[in-house]
């Protein structure tokens, strides 16, 4: 292929998806359409990773600039995202040297990797081995991570939404509990995403202000669940406030570990039921407390609720995917756009980058002093973290009483390789 | 008490409240106290019925025109319901008479019964004892349920937004299983309210638009629920589609009348673990086809979901309450406010009414000919009626990220009688 002093850039969505993980997909192509003078095509992976190593390209040309324009309010993964994770160099180098062999054929000199820690292992690494394959990559990750467990940056694209999510519902199931505690339900049980880190159970906490507010109760991943302190609890909030809002992260676990989501349950053949620490929970409190209660659990619900999702989080999502471009065609290679949190109140912020070797293979915990004391709520240095996070609303437009999401078309580019990969 | 001509109002809220129930309260009170020729004071039942059984009564006019303006947009029972259903006159004829006796002590003479089914029976009794007892009272139901069960009106008001809820959170998580199926999630879960009517799942059918669109499965309390069938059929759309959407109805039920979310799950102690249609299901899906899985239970999210209401919902809402008390000066007695439908596209509705004994006790379930031949799908018949009810969005005020909800003070009515009464 003859190299015409500009190269074609792929953009890969990866992991979980998210309500902006497409408004980083519009920063990403948008500003990589405006900078011809060093970027040719843009190509996206079908099925995220996967797309890359089978040769199965979309031509984002093909794409109409409104249906670019509309990723930015549009949620999921509009190019399909992948659980897949590439091994080591050492275990796979043939998944490596596909990559490369990929990119070669297409022309391909940037790669922006859309995903969490995995992900920005994985950009690290693709750009270790085109420089050692002789066909050198610049590689950018683009944060992405409802889990906010990104180290180095303020937060994640993603995180926000989910919050604010998690912070509309806690207030809203809170108002519909306490007017009918009186007769009805007195524990409402509500589980969010968040295996390893607290932040999106830290959110619930916002919908409250006043001590006796709901929730009553958060559960972390990063506090060991003890349920005698946490039965007292909820007795002592049903006594006090006529009822008990609990926020459980899906995370929440034993001392020795066990999650609760494991703790128990079992279907009418014996096998342990997977999933549901708010089912546990619950059931918990009938067994003990004898209060009648209810439980939800939002599950992929939260982290695609793009019809309540936080301005500033589309605008940082958006804002990463840019900054993305914008550092790859100035040549910063294996770097993550971070956000930097410049001031709280008012809220600025602006873009800074890491290099990807300090984010790969990393997790942000919910650290110990966001946390009361007592293990079951969150501080004010923690509420002044996450307020800014879920400011505004960025409402999608509407047609007959649905969100108008967008879908691509999603044109192949033509295959040049003779080879397959078997994925 | 002198009798000036005009006599006081009591509303009150009934059974599980909504996203719009207090913008049926807000509609009560705002005509109430421009009809002060008909009406002195407004009064509100503390916890519904309870408050005015054991006259815990709240002075409406010791809250702000905005707080009262503000319950338009504020989901939850602002002024506390409850689940408690007046039992037959001839078992308790006790209560209605104590009802009676708090009325004539306070001047009562309209009562406004915001509720279902139970609650208008109840407003229906009220008025005959209290004609019976020699203190007449006008009693105007105030039609209310998100189950959109209660006959001779063309939708209930609580409704319509939960049904916009169910309608927008089914096409979001179908957008992020869509995007990851390949690698992850095969098959998603949501189950919904409607304990005896499938109103509610079948609005999860409005996400999807064209043949193969989520949901591919909606499971109705009135279509028996037959296991080799939907396992079937979820196969199916697995190898056509890549992944399947499931919507369950908490009432979803065997042949014999089991409800799915009592059949089976266990507790670590045995015990049978009450709720959870979707897990259920979920396990089944695991078990006979080993896919991927995931769900999601609503619950109280659904009908607390105010940030999402439906505009038509919320205007029906606050008109019905409005017509209560027009009705209620005009004299008409026991009565209940109904919302008919004059043209489908574009909708247009008016407000009639009908006597509160063709409503009290009945039900309105999901017609056979809105579900589709093979039972897992809503034909056009049922998205024509449906379209109209979740159009426009209504957005509630903002601050801090965060739905700026109102809270009333709440003043008691200072009480005149010396019994008490214990509920």
């Amino acid at each position: 292929m003859k190299h015409t002093g500009r190269q074609n850039a792929l953009y890969a969505q990866s992991g979980g998806v998210s309500a902006v993980i497409n408004a980083s997909a519009c920063g990403v192509i948008e500003t990589a359409m405006r900078r011809s003078r060093h970027i040719g095509k843009v190509y996206v992976g079908r099925d995220g990773i996967i797309g890359a190593l089978t040769e199965d390209l979309i031509d984002v040309g093909r794409e109409s600039a409104a249906t670019i324009r509309a990723l930015k309010h549009t949620p999921g993964g509009a190019f399909g995202s992948a659980r897949f994770k590439l091994k080591g160099l050492e275990q796979n180098r043939a998944e490596y040297e596909r990559l490369i062999e990929v990119f070669r054929a297409h022309d391909i000199g940037y790669f922006f990797y859309n995903g969490g820690n995995d992900s920005m292992d994985t950009a690290l690494k693709v750009s270790q081995i085109g420089e050692s394959l002789g066909y050198p990559v610049t590689c950018v990750g683009v944060p992405k991570t409802v889990d906010n467990d990104l180290p180095h940056t303020d937060c994640c694209p993603g995180f926000g939404s989910a919050a604010k999510y998690v912070a509309v519902s806690t207030r809203e199931a809170a108002l519909d509990v306490t007017s009918m505690a009186r007769t009805s339900t007195k524990v409402f049980v509500f589980e969010v995403m968040g295996r390893h880190a607290g932040w999106i159970a830290a959110a619930g906490g916002l919908a409250g202000r006043k001590p006796g507010d709901a929730p009553h109760i958060i559960l972390f991943p990063e506090i060991p669940f003890e349920p005698e302190r946490f039965l007292e609890r909820a007795q002592q909030c049903v006594e006090e406030y006529g009822y008990c809002v609990v926020v459980v992260s899906e995370g929440a676990a034993y001392s020795d570990g066990r999650f609760l989501a494991e703790a128990g349950t079992r279907d009418a053949f014996g096998h342990a039921q997977l999933g549901g620490a708010a089912p546990v929970i619950a059931n918990m409190i009938r067994e003990r407390l004898g209060y009648k209660y209810h439980w939800a659990v939002a599950d992929y619900l939260q982290r695609a609720a793009r019809h309540i999702a936080s301005k500033v989080d589309v605008e940082q999502a958006y804002a990463v995917g840019k900054a993305a471009v914008e550092l790859a065609v100035k040549g910063t290679n294996a770097v993550m756009p971070t956000i930097v949190r410049k001031r709280a109140k008012p809220y600025q912020w602006t873009i800074g980058h890491v290099p990807l070797s300090e984010v790969a293979n990393q997790e942000k915990k919910v650290p110990r002093e966001f946390i009361t004391a007592d293990g079951f709520g969150i501080t004010a240095a923690c509420r002044r973290y996450l307020e800014p996070l879920i400011a505004g609303e960025a409402y999608p437009p509407y047609r007959d009483g649905l969100p108008d999401y967008v879908r691509i078309k999603g044109a192949p580019v033509r295959r040049k390789l003779k080879t397959t990969f078997k994925v």
